[in-house]
């Protein structure tokens, strides 16, 4: 396929304004803002940016630009990282940021249905009063059907799960323009293919997400969060792994390592030691809390770690967090002008330390300096190389590293990304990661999209012919 | 499409015998015995029985039965009860029997591998040293590759969950005869589409399943049983909606009304009173069963329940849950020479004791008795009609009470089935509960079946033409 021309854009551009007036835009600079995301990706604006404000408004947008062999790409908060936000076959980006709004909440069935453009600080901002929580914490204030759409996870998911988990059901329209819902509101359910599942994670290349059914949860009576200092990385994993296999029900474990402590410090003027760090959270009752640190606090000792440093109020949590979550800008930041390229590889537990201790060995005889972050009890950790785009050295030196770690995960069974989703940096990884049901993959973009309008050119290989 | 004619089936029974030699079988009654599962739906036998033992073989069945056009029916160890079995357009039964092995078990990543005949009891008993156990147990000791097959649950799904939480990834022989991997061994992965999620309850329609990966649970320090008894149906369906939105973690809670009890008294030659009770169980360290155990007494306490009958050695607790296990067969032997035809809706939390209620005046304006058990933190709950499949006016008056119940459910945004799939029983409910959505899983049927041989007539309408 081909970009479309002068004179498609054009009529489209008509088309679109019977439909929203004034509320799109052919501007270089929002064009420009709205073709890429958080990373190193090179920026691909699309041809326009339209700001829908409900799913009539969208199926209509999806109606005519299929009518015209447009492409569409959704929109969230740009929060991606693998490039999933590149026109690369021009086209129409839906800006989701005007459908904001909580749809309802139901707090004794502890579920909620929001539009996609609702951030999740702004969701748990909302549910402040109701005793309830949604847990997915991507580093970024992402909006809720970007999360749902790459499958996001965050510090939160070693207790209460990632988006698969979370999400209940979905208000979708098709490539086609034709708006169904999947899934429901009961806890579970055997009836028919599982499309919720099939749709979160599907980055916008089989529909465009309307509304997002979530599940929540009861906020814990009690919530400690802590850290833990250690002499060695290896130390760190060793711990986690063991709390992991002794089964202590932790709502958060994060590995920091020197670097990245050292980088959080100067872009929060936080004073963490830096020095491998767990940062740990304990939800349930009071005595629970008690008792999953006491457990955890003796696999620590033997492997070396601190005391526990504590942060009981919800001041000195958040700040923990919020370091925590600041984590790739400020790696970011750490060099001037740098691009975040980051590593997402997730792996089984037993596998993680002997996976951590290579890459730590590949960073250090790399020119590359770069830190790790981890959401270490899933097996999941992150390597952020902030890198000059520009510079091919650069970028192939951190692409190597990637490369080199994503074959070793691959190698255990593992995953080439555990939550930032495929985009267009991964699509080979993809392959390399799935075979043979990549073409399973292909069939089911075909049948749901076959003029391959709906974000070309991200997740599965382009279908030849 | 119509059943293959003797001709092709001489055909491919040659072209079998060559791949399986004396492992096929075309004898009547046991053609039979894998035309019907355990309900009412009528046997509809297959034209030929295979036994393979290997991927391999399972691969070159389901190639020679392409060729010619022949359907295929995956057969594990028959106790679906939606028709999930019947050969309605004849073909190949693949008795996956003889693949029965535990291929692997990592208990450092709590995760196995299993052949799909392995029966969840079988793989329980081969766990017994590791400290591990597998939890989703629905009433018979059914099949690990039929459980994934049909998005099993039971009664740990409460805290463990179904089947759709619980494979980490499969093997799948697909209708062209390749295989394919889908997921991985990693606990999250944002890698494409999940497909794994996608065959999880695909009922054998998209592929055969070959391998199971799982994941695995430590089985807790402490573990202990109760039953509660209550005045009325509606006081322990309220204290069970109150445990779940005070987040208590309890492993089990189940419903069991009096005619269920009387049921089973009479089958198992026990002696629970016959009055509505829940069954429960706690999981945790000592002291969190305790914890557990009290907050939940106060609750009990507030509907009128009854004080704790404990079971706390574990043949007590294997007692209690064999009972509650049995419920399905003690109801329908409640009746000389009944079949089952059992309800299965799952509705919100909120919603459930009106759905109840609603259910209990049906039931006590019809001629037919039925007792009522339920999975009911989850929300999902069964009516077992022992009917005469013979009797038009029993299964016509089952069945209109089955079509209000699912009616009452997916009005408040509940599923006509939580976890007994859609098979041919429910199909008509599927486009009743999915609706427009229903014609993505058409398609996702025609482009991975595009011949519709494997399991044809099942969760799926017939596609047109």
């Amino acid at each position: 396929m081909s970009r479309p021309g002068a004179d498609v854009l054009r009529d489209t551009t008509t088309a679109l304004r019977e439909i929203l007036g004034e509320r799109l835009s052919t501007c270089e600079s929002i064009l420009s803002e709205h073709g890429h995301d958080e990373s190193w990706h090179r920026t691909v604006p699309p041809d326009i940016v339209v700001f829908p404000e409900s799913t009539d408004e969208i199926a209509a947008i999806v109606r005519a630009c299929a009518q015209r062999g447009v492409p569409i790409i959704p929109y969230g908060a740009g929060t991606s990282v693998e490039g999933q936000l590149q026109a690369v076959e021009g086209g129409v980006c839906l800006d989701l940021s005007g459908m904001c709004e909580v749809l309802r909440v139901s707090v004794d069935d502890m579920d909620c249905t929001v539009q996609p453009g609702v951030h999740r600080e702004q969701l748990n901002h909302y549910l402040r009063h109701t005793g309830l929580f949604f847990p997915v914490d991507p580093g970024a204030d992402a909006s809720i059907g970007g999360m749902a759409a790459t499958r996001a996870s965050g510090t939160n998911a070693l207790r209460y799960g990632t988006m698969r988990e979370n999400v209940l059901g979905l208000q979708v329209v098709l490539a086609n323009g034709e708006v169904i819902r999947t899934g429901g509101r009961s806890r579970k359910s055997a009836a028919g293919y599982d499309l919720t599942r099939l749709l979160v994670g599907s980055e916008g290349t089989l529909g465009v997400i309307t509304e997002v059914t979530l599940r929540l949860h009861g906020l814990p009576e009690s919530v400690c969060s802590a850290s833990v200092r250690f002499p060695e990385v290896g130390d760190a994993v060793r711990t986690s792994i063991a709390a992991v296999q002794h089964c202590i029900p932790l709502a958060r474990m994060e590995l920091l390592d020197g670097a990245a402590l050292r980088a959080i410090n100067a872009y929060k003027k936080t004073a963490f030691p830096q020095v491998p760090t767990l940062f740990l959270e304990f939800h349930g009752t009071v005595s629970e809390v008690g008792e999953q640190a006491r457990r955890f606090g003796e696999l620590a000792e033997q492997h070396h770690g601190s005391d526990f440093d504590w942060a009981v109020e919800e001041e000195e949590r958040n700040r923990l967090w919020q370091a925590r979550h600041h984590a790739y800008w400020a790696a970011i930041a750490a060099r001037p002008g740098g691009r975040g390229l980051t590593t997402d590889v997730c792996v089984p537990v037993s596998d993680l330390a002997d996976c951590i201790d290579a890459t730590i060995a590949d960073i250090d005889r790399s020119f590359l300096d770069a830190p790790i972050v981890g959401h270490i009890g899933d097996g999941n950790f992150h390597v952020i190389f902030s890198i000059d785009p520009d510079d091919e050295r650069e970028v192939a030196e951190a692409r190597g590293l990637n490369e080199r770690l994503i074959d070793r995960a691959l190698e255990v069974g593992g995953t080439c990304t555990g939550e930032h989703g495929i985009g267009t940096g991964k699509r080979e990884f993809l392959c390399r990661e799935h075979g043979a049901s990549v073409d399973v993959m292909v069939a089911i973009k075909r049948a749901l999209d076959p003029d391959n309008l709906m974000n070309p050119g991200k997740v599965v290989p382009d279908a030849p012919g």
